[in-house]
């Protein structure tokens, strides 16, 4: 089957390292790439123009949650989620699975699919490969994913094997549904748990079917560093080239340093929003708790260095006033304080590639974090 | 005892409605003006650039909130309440004795001053007419309000009359008090519940101290529109014509109106961020729930005439999904859309003043209310 035409570049390379570009129907995305997660069809707390300024250029959505609300149809009749999001650049969405499997009620998997009750209403749904594909072409996103079964972990290598096999045999399905609008791209999902022959025997299958893009599925789910980054140097070097690879669901940030320099290019999680909602802030040094007393009296700002001005305006005092009040605006300036330190840590990864200065940047990088926040006053 | 210089000049009549401006240290705030609430030093879910582009010039803070947490000596310690929220213009904040009176346990009143407990951590506290002035200045904010007892509705004349003489001689204390740095006011409080000869004692007691400012208090707790408006017919005309005069807590849109046409300068009130954060919009056609499902299918904007354009590029559809859903961007959106339409009909109102065209104003605005929301498409 030959592939509708979505755009992927490597622009420059630094050991196993790239820096790419993607190219998709509402923009292009300078790789290695973070996406923040807009569950429902919305970064938590933080608008369009704000996603933007962080210098965020694709955000996720999720199929799962908006299936059941408001409902791709309705999505779609409103012109689609990119405007229903007032998000004009490109979006990618995952398949529905990893959701299904956590949030929905009475799952029960067969070949055929999924079936489930809805966590918002207990009504009952289906999700086969053909309506996963279906439901994210009716969003009109930039990049689809194929239906896979997320295995837990631990899980034992023999059915690790047959959930694989499964997913595979979804991946093929989806490829045949996926409808293919010029600079819309469907990407496979690598699986096969922490078992090097799984993981080949996974990506040979769907390089074999063919996608616009490869995805490392399965991982960030307990297994700890360590062994999500040797999955990584077993897996990253036996997908193509030329089409860009993505982790999902990770992760802190030196999860993602880590794994660009293992050559991975996108990247989504949860956890700028997610901490920021708790107080939790992630700087340059390191990981900052803003409900810690310390900060109660302390005029400077979270991160000096910031590159967003307006988040230099605000004290480390009044962001500990806010999330110990539970005022909205704490979990607002954290989420965009993180995300903008996520994003700026992917512009310096990308200019460190294209510079061939990687090593040097990941050292000051691990010095940085290392030497932890400021010192008190 | 003579007053600071504190700045107030009215620029236009328009029967008994006034347009003016009000020179505090902070800046100007061009009356009639609608301050929103930031409680605990924060206009829930906004920003200082946001609040700003509202067209909101001067915003309220809680004395009660900020001393209980986090502290008034914190507060000036860290530069002050416009540099701690990170508001450069003009900030009032009331004296604590509403909220004490709503929200503290324990309370208790003598000619003294009042002692309760925090309702954050239960802990003994007391204001005094000296502490509340005391409060505020640490606050370094542009206007302080006197500490008065505010009564319930309804009460018996008898009561109302000692409350108010209370207040009174609280009121006497706190100018006493008053440090009184250039460009900062302090403003009296009428009260007398809704008995005329109470109302005027209030008033000509207050001006014989003399202040900056007066409010009308013991409004806006129940007594109702018609009520509010005879204590206002009765109580402003006996106000300083030269001073500005504030109607506390109020209100709704058609409120503001009523009373403008009736010689107030200054409101306040919690409803557009409140009304926000429950899916209730406030608009040029009326009230609109963004809950009701008749909004589900709906690609336009909530107010198509909205001077923000960002809120016009987000859909009745996806705010209605936003709010069903629970996410915080529906409260801040529509926390936003409400405070730019209270500030677009302040605007409208000075001009109109400005203009002598009141009349004709209030007619336009009662019939677009009357007209109710956009038809279904």
């Amino acid at each position: 089957m030959t592939l509708p035409a979505f755009g992927f570049s490597v622009q420059a390379r630094d050991g196993a390292a790239r820096h790419g570009r993607l190219t998709c129907a509402h923009g292009t995305v300078e790789t290695p790439a973070f996406m923040p997660v807009g569950t429902a069809g919305t970064v938590k707390g933080l608008r369009s123009g704000e996603i933007a300024a962080s210098g965020t250029e694709i955000v996720l959505a999720n199929t799962y949650h908006l299936m059941l609300r408001p409902g791709a149809e309705r999505i779609a009749r409103l012109g689609g989620l990119h405007a229903f999001m007032n998000w004009p650049r490109p979006i990618l969405t995952d398949s529905g699975g990893f959701q299904v499997m956590s949030l929905a009620e009475l799952r029960k998997i067969t070949e055929r699919g999924v079936t489930f009750r809805s966590h918002v209403d207990g009504r009952p749904h289906a999700l086969t490969p053909e309506r996963a594909v279906e439901i994210q072409d009716l969003l009109g996103v930039d990049i689809s994913m194929v239906l896979d079964e997320c295995t837990p972990f631990p899980i034992a290598g023999a059915e690790a094997g047959e959930s694989m096999r499964l997913s595979l045999r979804w991946a093929a399905r989806c490829k045949t549904a996926f409808p293919g609008h010029p600079g819309r791209g469907l990407f496979g999902i690598v699986q096969g748990s922490v078992y090097p022959e799984l993981r080949r025997e996974s990506a040979a299958g769907l390089i074999d079917i063919g996608f616009h893009g490869y995805a490392v599925g399965g991982l960030a789910v307990g297994e700890g560093q360590e062994t999500m980054l040797k999955v990584l140097e077993e897996t990253v070097p036996i997908l193509p080239e030329e089409r860009p690879r993505y982790l999902m669901g990770v992760g802190k940030p030196d999860d993602l340093v880590r794994a660009v320099q293992r050559g991975i290019d996108m990247f989504d999680c949860v956890l700028p929003t997610r901490s920021g909602r708790t107080g939790q802030a992630f700087t340059r040094r390191g990981e900052v708790n803003l409900r810690n007393a310390r900060h109660k009296d302390d005029p400077r700002p979270l991160d000096p260095e910031s590159p967003n001005p307006e988040l230099r305006q605000y004290s480390r005092a009044y962001l500990h006033h806010l999330v110990r009040s539970g005022e909205m605006l704490g979990p607002i300036l954290l989420s965009l304080h993180n995300l903008t330190y996520y994003q700026e840590l992917m512009a310096g990864l990308r200019a460190a590639i294209a510079e061939g200065r990687l090593a040097a940047f990941v050292a000051d990088f691990e010095a940085e974090q290392a030497a932890g926040d400021l010192p008190p006053l």
